[in-house]
């Protein structure tokens, strides 16, 4: 329906909803490549400019795509806007148009209103990678999650990864569930009613916290309780009690099982703090995971 | 009466106001250079220091800046200051002066307050390039609209420019006022009574928004209402009806004519959203042509 | 009894206080080297990562070591946050964890919360540079401090240097009373009851503003009345009629002595506005000694 062109398509990253098993395995592959690589600046991408355009606040993701583009060599320029000064689409369009037209190659952008992403990529002649878009998806912290699951172990066929928060407003858990399944992993979610996705109620199940504590891989997904002012799960030590990953529930994850989570964390509200540095999580080495993943992706864009 | 240093003074640019016809054309033909050039990133000022120093918010002329000294491979420092913070203009002096014993090979500044930037001048001892100076000068933006003229028409002398909207806060309608008049163009202003520059009455007529229309380039301006909220214009549509390039209106202009904005763009305010983009719009190659420009610019204070 | 990893304490710059004669001496030596040197950019560290993180706001010690770093040709990251997004220690913890496991090869920091950077000292595994630790210490402006004094009279043992205004809250005050003592100066404080701090009497006696005066340095702090509110100096005028450097004050200094201060500086509050760029200020040199400081500090991390 939507008419990209043919080239930008396979340069763009736009979500992973659509991306086959053999595009995933190969981008993981490369990324195995970039993390033995020897030299931490591999200068290949000296002459090319690279913006990356945060229009939601941004610590980490921006920081580890700078690195990544760093390691790469390439001309970086950073755009942040306050969501306040630019709110309607349009604005965000005339904007990434604008840095577009003053000749950029390529472009990583976070956005949070719904839907302007895929309009932008329909009129934006340059490759944009999605650094986190609204709710939809969030294809780079899945990949790096991918590839953290693969290192850890060796196959993703027939892992069983249970998504444990707030489901419905995670382009985190959503991006993770099109890539896992292609792939064929087994996905379970646990989350209060108010944070259950009916729409992705065909493609995983909900489960109990006890039920999702048999798994694999526990990621447990950032908790925003402000967005659940009236919610049945009004504070956050009411939520640590019905779905946060305790130290007395991580005791009952299997001998071999990893607690993920995308950071950053909550601690003591959907994490205990004494987890996020256990030896079976992976929180920090997700985040070391991440540069050599974008600079798989950002080498794609600009091949 | 101000004694710049000479050599200074020639790297420097703070305005377009005493730049003759010669200087001005040399600008325009090195930046075709620079355009034509083959290569995007030609690292001739890898050993030089600038610094972006913006007391006021922007967007595009930073991003434009850092694009161009980027393409000439210059080190590149960014300086914000919220207004607040940085409001008298002795903090901004003391703020110049001390990137300035930094060891800063050229400085780009924004500036609210009236008269600093000239003060400035007269101290600072490495070249500084006005990057938008209160309601006085924005020569780059200038500049980036003379090159847009003259690529469309071959040659500046003898065009017609009308520059619609708040002239008497605009500092693009002054720095285009005198680069125009100085190459031989004819200027129109067109505004309403509450948004004109009396003293600049001597240089360039008032005319009706249908005489505007008349001519070879029609200039609109980015009004901001929220500076006349006295005055006769109270809201967005009854600005645009009366001084806002419609459809209606842009059918009316000459076929060769052409529609210019120094953006941002109020869409269907000061300019109808359809015609953003149309035809005989060229508001986004200005902000192409805005890059090899300010190279040259940058080149110019370095050499 | 921290137990640090050994290589990593003789490559990251905490504080001044245990550091002894010899490494202070070494650190101003190389500083000579670096700003003799002929060259402005000597890209030593291209292949190096290092990320500012700043979690209180500054505009000169930041851009001052981007300077630096980017004279040494290593790969810059700039990481800002808004204090009051991350209020407690904890978050600091997780974001500085976070830009480690990202792969940056140093990091320099500011933080207001006390006693943070020593905790975190102990678990990040790449050296950190104190640029500005609440009110504990800045270890690099006392050594341009220092650097400053040494070009001045060539020796500082003996010397006679006066600090006036907050010491209380002044982490330069500290670092510079560790670092002068170390190399055998004398130091006298200044400062109202209100601004005193205790714990330092034993080290340097307060004196009266008069007896202040009697020395070789002046060295001026920042005052910040609002943090004073209810005390006796309710008003800048009250303070600069007590403890300012007054023109007339300063008239009073001996023939050879210089004014100093860490800046940003108050005109007409701690200081007289027409004293900053006096011919015995070293204001403005200060800053420019900042750069070759911390290309060693820099340097000193990476070895």
């Amino acid at each position: 329906m939507i008419a990209y062109h043919p080239s930008l398509r396979d340069r763009q990253l736009l979500g992973l909803k659509d991306m086959g098993a053999a595009e995933l395995e190969s981008i993981l592959k490369r990324a195995a490549y970039w993390e033995a690589h020897e030299e931490k600046r591999i200068p290949v991408l000296e002459h090319r400019f690279i913006a990356n355009m945060f229009f939601e606040n941004s610590t980490r993701t921006r920081f580890s795509f700078e690195m990544a583009q760093k390691r790469l060599g390439a001309q970086v320029l950073n755009f942040a806007a306050a969501a306040s000064s630019v709110e309607k689409g349009e604005s965000v369009y005339d904007t990434v148009r604008t840095l577009e037209s003053m000749g950029i190659d390529a472009g990583v952008i976070r956005l949070k209103p719904i839907g302007v992403l895929e309009e932008l990529a329909k009129h934006v002649k340059v490759p944009l990678i999605n650094a986190g878009d609204g709710n939809n998806e969030h294809p780079t912290q899945a990949l790096l999650d991918l590839y953290t699951m693969k290192k850890q172990f060796g196959e993703i066929r027939g892992l069983t990864v249970s998504i444990v928060g707030d489901i419905k407003h995670s382009r985190v858990a959503r991006s993770n569930l099109w890539a896992l399944k292609a792939l064929g992993a087994n996905v379970k979610f646990c989350a209060p009613h108010s944070m259950q996705a009916a729409e992705l109620e065909e493609h995983a199940p909900y489960v109990t916290m006890d039920e999702a504590l048999d798994a694999d891989v526990v990621m447990m997904l950032r908790v925003q309780l402000e967005r659940h002012a009236e919610g049945v799960l009004k504070s956050a030590d009411e939520y640590r009690a019905q779905y946060g990953l305790t130290t007395q529930r991580a005791a009952k994850m299997k001998p071999h099982a990893i607690i993920m989570h995308p950071a950053p964390v909550n601690r003591d509200v959907e994490i205990d703090s004494e987890l996020v540095e256990a030896p079976n999580s992976r929180i920090f080495p997700q985040m070391q995971n991440g540069v050599p993943i974008r600079m798989v992706v950002v080498e794609r864009a600009l091949r």
